[in-house]
């Protein structure tokens, strides 16, 4: 087999094909399918996305109707599922929770054939908020919740499941923007992960369980949860500003800026700044926007560097009442659309994904009984 | 970012050192850190091969001990985990059940910082075994069984627990050798696919979670059971013979033979024969062993094509009293050891893998309201 020189983390290879998304298109852009993301963002509710994701086509109307009220069929979970759920420490990774909640799920309503790929993309799309939401409310306290809420959309759903009160309509505007910017990112390593699973032939389950494990993981999903920790340290401008030049004089990474594609902007980082703006008009410590801003001219300023799509999305999730240790398994909620499209069109035209490795090791050696050792 | 034209399924394309493998080496050779697969497999126990893998060097006898009776003291399972393996219905697909389980296991005994890694893993290597019979033996039989077995090693441990039964000296001996050669196998799709999990910083139990479910799929594990479906349908070699011809014709795909990378001969191969020969001796239906020699000659005229490692894998394991359906989960047994040898490899070392894909969908269009649509 002829070997091509190491391609140290595959930057650059071409592994495959997709329809789903280009990242960087025509400068800056994200595009699912041929659409800006920021038109999908504030014109389309998240169920759109993803149904423009699996299907690959935006939904008509009754299209939509359909395909949501099947989800909204699907956010009661099983007993046995609860009950493991319950099982697990409310001190875990809540991206534990979600890998072993679709793990349990996938023995369930396992995927017999590929022919039942879509329902179990639907199923997953409609049970991670329910598994989180009932976790989440049962360890902090204790109680059992029914995850099949009456909200129209995912967003409305997961919004009710994790903050335990009737969303605000402005809320669940945001929740959808902010579904909908997480849905789908090209190769990334969780989506590149669910695709070598499914090189495999395995089953749908197996590939957004291993995606869920690499979102998990602080160079990939959390960049957003750092993004608060920094911001939620202050609370004036000047005292930001200040302590995030002496960050950078001790050259410490600061969180949420910059991006490998995107050169100028990232394009999803407008949306949420907007978001981020309007809704700490109505939040408690909405202070954190002008301190949000603060860091941002001054990463412009000193390191020419853009915030991305996880800063002002800290600050926004914030704002809706979301706990910061949930802002990852939000990003699976949203991105399991774009992992199960991703599955699809790698069994569409599937091979085994299966590299080549450069041994570096120690050469042939004999054997040496255990008593001679 | 330049890019390179698409590597289909990566083939030839290094994504990265080892230490840990050679497969291929000196022509049809497979040496696990510089040592011939066959020593292992036959002067060696599999806690000698997992130790070389996960520190580097074969252990002294001390060391040895000290390996072997760590693992001893974590096989029993916490409550919870007993209490998930429970409501994994009696039908599911075992990889489905040793996935959810390491998934639980990492909720239990999370890994909080990569200093934990070695600790993380003997925890695998211990519990795995311990998961597949426990709910096995809780499914099939409605036993509620004590997984810390007294045997010395996790061959005799895995033995015990899927038979029921005290395992003969043989039969353990075989299954170390089993292990061993199963243990490690470069950069194939499921130790890949725990290298791109841990190249985001995941903790191993998502590294291992992903790999259980890369392995799964019928185009990586599970061909020893296919194999085991084929020979198991004969009584007699002529039988196989004419039946095996016929599929030829019909040019029905025959499990068990051929290799990506051994030109010649499959190393492991050699030693699984030899087992399958000493086995069948004892054995009720010991007939399919001369059935597995028939087809293997006919193989061998006909196409020109050599028994892989699953061939007489299958019926060894058959002889030693293991059901079909837990020929896979016993690959993952052995080869979690190798995952996390892997694992530890990418983090000391580490970088994200991100590669790239070639866009073929549509270009650039507007969006169009859902009432337009």
């Amino acid at each position: 087999m002829a070997e091509s020189p190491i391609q140290s983390g595959l930057r650059g290879v071409v592994a495959g094909t997709t329809s789903l998304s280009t990242v960087g298109a025509g400068g800056d852009n994200l595009r699912y399918r041929g659409y800006d993301v920021e038109d999908l963002a504030q014109h389309a509710v998240f169920e759109e996305t993803a149904y423009l994701l699996l299907y690959g086509e935006l939904p008509t109307r009754s299209e939509l109707d359909a395909f949501e009220k099947r989800l909204r069929g699907m956010r009661a979970l099983p007993t046995p599922l609860r009950d493991v759920l319950e099982r697990i420490p409310g001190d875990a990774h809540p991206m534990d929770v979600l890998r072993t909640g679709c793990s349990t799920l996938g023995t369930l309503y396992p995927e017999q054939s590929f022919a039942e790929q879509d329902a179990a993309a639907e199923r997953l799309l409609a049970s991670l908020p329910s598994m989180l939401g009932y976790w989440y409310r049962f360890t902090r306290f204790n109680e059992r919740i029914d995850t099949a809420t009456p909200d129209a959309t995912i967003a409305g759903q997961v919004l009710r499941l994790l903050t335990g009160r009737e969303p605000s309509d402005e809320h669940r505007r945001f929740m959808e923007a902010s579904l909908t910017l997480y849905a789908e990112h090209e190769f990334n390593a969780s989506t590149f992960t669910a695709r070598v699973i499914a090189g495999t032939l395995s089953d749908l389950y197996s590939c957004v369980t291993g995606a869920i494990g690499a979102l998990r993981g602080p160079l990939h999903g959390g960049a957003n949860e750092a993004a608060m920790a920094l911001i939620e340290q202050f609370r004036e401008p000047a005292e930001a500003v200040a302590a995030v030049r002496a960050m950078l004089a001790r050259k410490e990474k600061v969180m949420g800026f910059g991006h490998a594609v995107y050169k100028h902007r990232d394009p999803r980082n407008d949306v949420f700044k907007q978001w981020s703006h309007q809704l700490a008009a109505n939040a408690a410590d909405g202070y954190l926007y002008p301190v949000s801003e603060a860091i941002e001219q001054l990463m412009r300023d000193e390191k020419r560097l853009f915030s991305n799509a996880d800063f002002y999305c800290a600050s926004a999730y914030h704002f809706a009442g979301i706990e910061t240790p949930l802002f990852t398994p939000l990003f699976a909620v949203a991105r399991v659309s774009g992992w199960c499209a991703h599955i699809k069109e790698q069994r569409a035209d599937n091979k085994l994904i299966r590299p080549a490795a450069d041994y570096i090791g120690i050469d042939h050696r004999s054997f040496v009984p255990i008593d001679k050792r």
